[in-house]
């Protein structure tokens, strides 16, 4: 039996038969999965780090509930906090005073949950539940995490585009955007809206770091900062005391708290990548968002290249702008690829009949003719992109004409 | 700012002024917290097991959402399954046949959520949620777990003794039964239910392991079973694959699985404890059982002599039976005392008094005169309680006669 991760792995199990079959020529016949945003491909930087990032944990360390009892959030570690503190003040990528409070989760996926509960669970019972928005295309699985308990407390109200409704609502305002890279603000802008800011991909990897993000509740995660998916490591930087304690409510009632290896480890290699950036020794080796800027530079170079010779698709254009961080101008080159038809055919379909699975854009709150490609991957795997992608002009023609 | 898990800190600032002040001549003033189940008494034994235990993991390691891709728990990983299974095995205390399903969680508190939702999501949405009860006295956190979220799929409908509503139902069976160390089995027993067997503490320390538990969703924790609570880890051994699944798509949708730090721990420290088990050589020291059934045996035993000789409370009593695992008859030592006050006083404000935090019994769905005291605290905290406890029948005869 097969389950699959944001419908993923069973998505591998599809099979499309509208379509003419893809070439023998490629290298290889398997089927590659791209619908994922699993990020493998910084694997072999953190191998080339060695021993630098090791963690040795002995039978009897890390036994407590309790990391910082007394504490508000006492299941953050004190390590963590200040890890995370630090490399947001060497990045410039957030406001990290002191009055602004850190709460750890089971990934930003729990911490999304936690602040839902936060926003919610003062509300009067009998009212209705408030409305959760984002503006589409929208991560695909807001609605599906907002829904599945079908709490009392909160509902998935779809497009903020089209919200109409009067009252209190949360805005969830992804920056830069999953699945199309964009720079965003709030669009509903009502009296009433508490907005939850998913920053997982404002880091100097993805876009180039303009500012000091400063709003009221932002989620970041370790697998999208650093690669670090498996360790399940989010965090929540909150203005409101009030909020961040009733998150905190929410994680000790979901989970009692967040594993303390996983908290360990990011700690450490949180402080490795903020010591790699503030060396100044003149032979010093690449930093990691250096290394991952350079990366998704090339990735995203390669592809455009492809997709502009194959002439199926579109992909979008970003302001190059002034990154704060690397020191100059650089392009934005997100996570994902947000690819367009130009026919206005399913994208997800035509990719399939080439064994490239990816998430079509219906999963995002618009059309089939968009699909999110992962930029994350190993290079193997981003290579037989390449090369399917390049491939793929001829069956199209011979397809459709 | 102080918040607390399970109410337990902020339980420390209670006062209680109805009753006459604890006497000075205690070793200690400070306050002692035995509300909470935090496990650090094993800490000793695994610091006296060197590095036998200790995980190394590099900067590299770890890295992707999936251990396991195409197995229908994805997040699983192989070596803590296999570890699972073994230590069942080596123990007698739960079925793990092949044909057994294991779903890792973060924590059985988690995988408690997820059952809720596996049972009651296929049910027409339009019907009443799905009753959840439990035998009172029943674990404190249950009720609040299945409301928070005021979820339209269950809800929590009290003692399981009092319920009579037709139609399915879900009861949980907690056995050895948090507060009270009862052998328990479901008490509805009527058509349509759906049972959830907590087996948290069905281990050699807690209680006689007279068989195989073969129930068809069954939980258990590394924090109970080892004392790592650390970790937050737990497993569920499930018979329905249909119910397995949508507990995996509950793990995906509320966190994207669990820690893999903390999975591989887990797996180290459970076969550590497998392999000293099996261990058959003469001069082999005490396995990790072995240890943990004398500790609390002595415990339990230094507490009723301390109950007895102050008469002012009573201890449940409970018939020593057979365990398969030790080998001998073996007296109940639950990881909690249920301490019943014989005048019906108000338990926890006696206790407070003493300046020892305690959880009362209107936690756990029954009277006040009753309270619980966790057995897993450090030696140094254990033997404040005790000579405290001795203290009080002069205190409780000089505040109320």
């Amino acid at each position: 039996m097969v389950v699959g991760f944001e419908k993923a792995v069973s998505a591998t199990k599809s099979v499309v038969t509208s379509a003419k079959k893809a070439p023998t020529t490629l290298s290889s016949d398997r089927v590659i999965n791209f619908a994922r945003g699993d990020p493998t491909m910084y694997e072999s930087y953190w191998r080339q780090m060695g021993e630098k990032c090791t963690v040795v944990i002995s039978g009897h360390n890390l036994m407590s509930y309790f990391s910082n009892a007394g504490h508000f959030c006492w299941f953050l570690m004190p390590e963590l906090d200040r890890a995370i503190r630090r490399l947001h003040c060497v990045v410039g990528n957030a406001v990290v005073d002191d009055d602004r409070y850190i709460v750890v989760g089971n990934g930003s996926t729990q911490l999304f949950q936690a602040v839902l509960y936060a926003l919610s669970s003062s509300y009067d019972p009998d009212t209705e539940p408030l409305s959760v928005v984002a503006a589409a295309p929208f991560y695909s699985s807001y609605p599906e995490e907002t829904e599945f308990l079908r709490s009392g407390l909160y509902k998935w109200a779809g497009d903020a585009y089209s919200f109409d409704k009067d009252g209190t609502y949360i805005e969830v305002v992804t920056s830069p955007n999953n699945p199309d890279g964009a720079i965003r603000e709030a669009v509903v802008n009502r009296d009433g809206g508490k907005l939850i800011h998913d920053l997982a991909y404002y880091w100097p990897q993805y876009t180039p770091i303009t500012g000091k993000a400063d709003n009221d509740i932002m989620l970041f995660t370790f697998s999208k900062a650093t690669g670090h998916a498996g360790s399940r490591i989010g965090w929540a930087i909150v203005k409101d005391i009030e909020v961040a304690t009733k998150m905190v409510k929410f994680m000790e009632l979901s989970s009692i708290g967040v594993s303390k290896e996983s908290q360990l480890r990011a700690a450490k290699i949180l402080e490795v990548i903020s010591d790699d950036c503030q060396n100044s020794a003149p032979d010093k080796e690449e930093n990691f968002f250096e290394y991952g800027q350079r990366l998704m530079s090339d990735r995203w170079e390669k592809l455009r290249e492809v997709v502009k010779r194959n002439g199926v698709f579109s992909l979008p254009k970003y302001p190059q702008d002034y990154c704060n961080f690397i020191g100059k101008y650089t392009d934005p080159s997100p996570a994902f690829a947000w690819l367009k038809s130009k026919d206005g055919l399913n994208c997800d379909n035509l990719l399939r009949e080439l064994k490239i699975v990816t998430r079509g854009g219906t999963n995002f709150g618009v059309d089939s003719n968009y699909t999110r490609i992962s930029m994350l991957s190993p290079d193997e795997e981003f290579n037989l992109l390449l090369e399917r992608l390049s491939a793929i002009q001829g069956t199209i023609i011979n397809g459709n004409n």
